[in-house]
């Protein structure tokens, strides 16, 4: 994928399919499951690594706009309590927080139906205007932080599934260096054909 | 602040405490500034790494929480997507996405004024609204992960600071540990303490 000439992809487009490659090939069989082999465990172990490191990168590569737009939204959401609280907005439906219905209550209107599309009834919790600029960033800072949440969780999954096959992963962090979460791309590959090698060799299908 | 028995805190309050204290002694004198000493650079550089990983700990104590609220929020922005360019819906009141304004359309509403508080004025870009339990979900998991943009931020400030002072991080490095974001809090005194040791013998304070 890195040398088709035919082809440049920004670094994150690469990660990102690498992790859609990974995923797909994880589904055609439940490596992690309780009935899984041990080798299919220790596969599903370097599995994990990977897609922990590889979502560490894609977070890596956006990180910066995640900390400019969590400033902004840290800003807003701490004026939006704010208002909230000493002078309650008109914007704001929910009984709670506003007394009196203001003029603009979105509950019982017919509209509140098609609404519900999209995550939620505003009839019974209420509804909150925010400016379009803040709804598109936090869209945008979810799908950034989502991927080093996702890093933290492939990585204790590995953890946890490591623990059957402590032998074999102690032998291939002394061949190799341990995997950190410092690891480069290059520290990753080699592991992990190392670790695959081993797990042929185990099968006998070397 | 641990061995307080009359003051039993969660450890994410003793974190977060212990977070300020360290924020507050750091605006007392600009240790980062370009007019600041070797030294005091030095004393910056432990006090970023401090910063780092009380970050960190914080993150990782309610990580779970962001974990649940970011499936959450990924779910309703994918729908809310979906909605906008399928079925706009009538909270839109962005003229872009909704070409005839809606009955409910926002501007120019004496209330806009209002609404313009908490962070952008509905008028110019538009308004969203959204359920008010997505609204609070974004607050909270803004919260939360801004605890880990803080920790990669102080990291690579300390990492930045650090190599005007190679010799001494270096030799620091040998006698203890070198730190790591997987350092325990046991290592990071230890590290700290004897960092503050040759800082102060360095200038004959012992």
């Amino acid at each position: 994928m890195e040398r088709d000439p035919l082809e440049a992809k920004s670094p994150y487009t690469m990660y990102s399919e690498t992790v859609e490659l990974i995923r797909y090939a994880m589904r055609l069989k439940n490596f992690a499951s309780h009935s899984a082999t041990v080798a299919e465990k220790k596969l599903a172990v370097l599995c994990n690594r990977c897609l922990s490191l590889l979502y560490l990168r894609m977070f890596h590569l956006k990180k910066d706009h995640a900390v400019k737009y969590s400033r902004s939204l840290m800003e807003y959401f701490k004026n939006s309590a704010k208002t909230s609280h000493q002078a309650p907005s008109p914007w704001r439906t929910n009984g709670k927080v506003n007394g009196t219905p203001s003029p603009l209550s979105l509950s019982p209107s017919p509209a509140s139906s098609v609404g519900g599309g999209s995550g939620g009834a505003p009839g019974s919790s209420g509804s909150v205007a925010i400016p379009q600029r803040i709804h598109h960033m936090a869209a945008s800072h979810v799908n950034i932080t989502n991927n080093i949440l996702r890093s933290y969780e492939h990585w204790e999954t590995a953890d946890r599934l490591a623990s059957d096959s402590q032998e074999f992963f102690q032998e291939l962090d002394s061949a190799m260096e341990p995997l950190s979460q410092q690891s480069s791309m290059t520290e990753l590959v080699r592991y992990i054909r190392q670790g695959l090698h081993w797990l042929r060799s185990e099968a006998h299908l070397l």
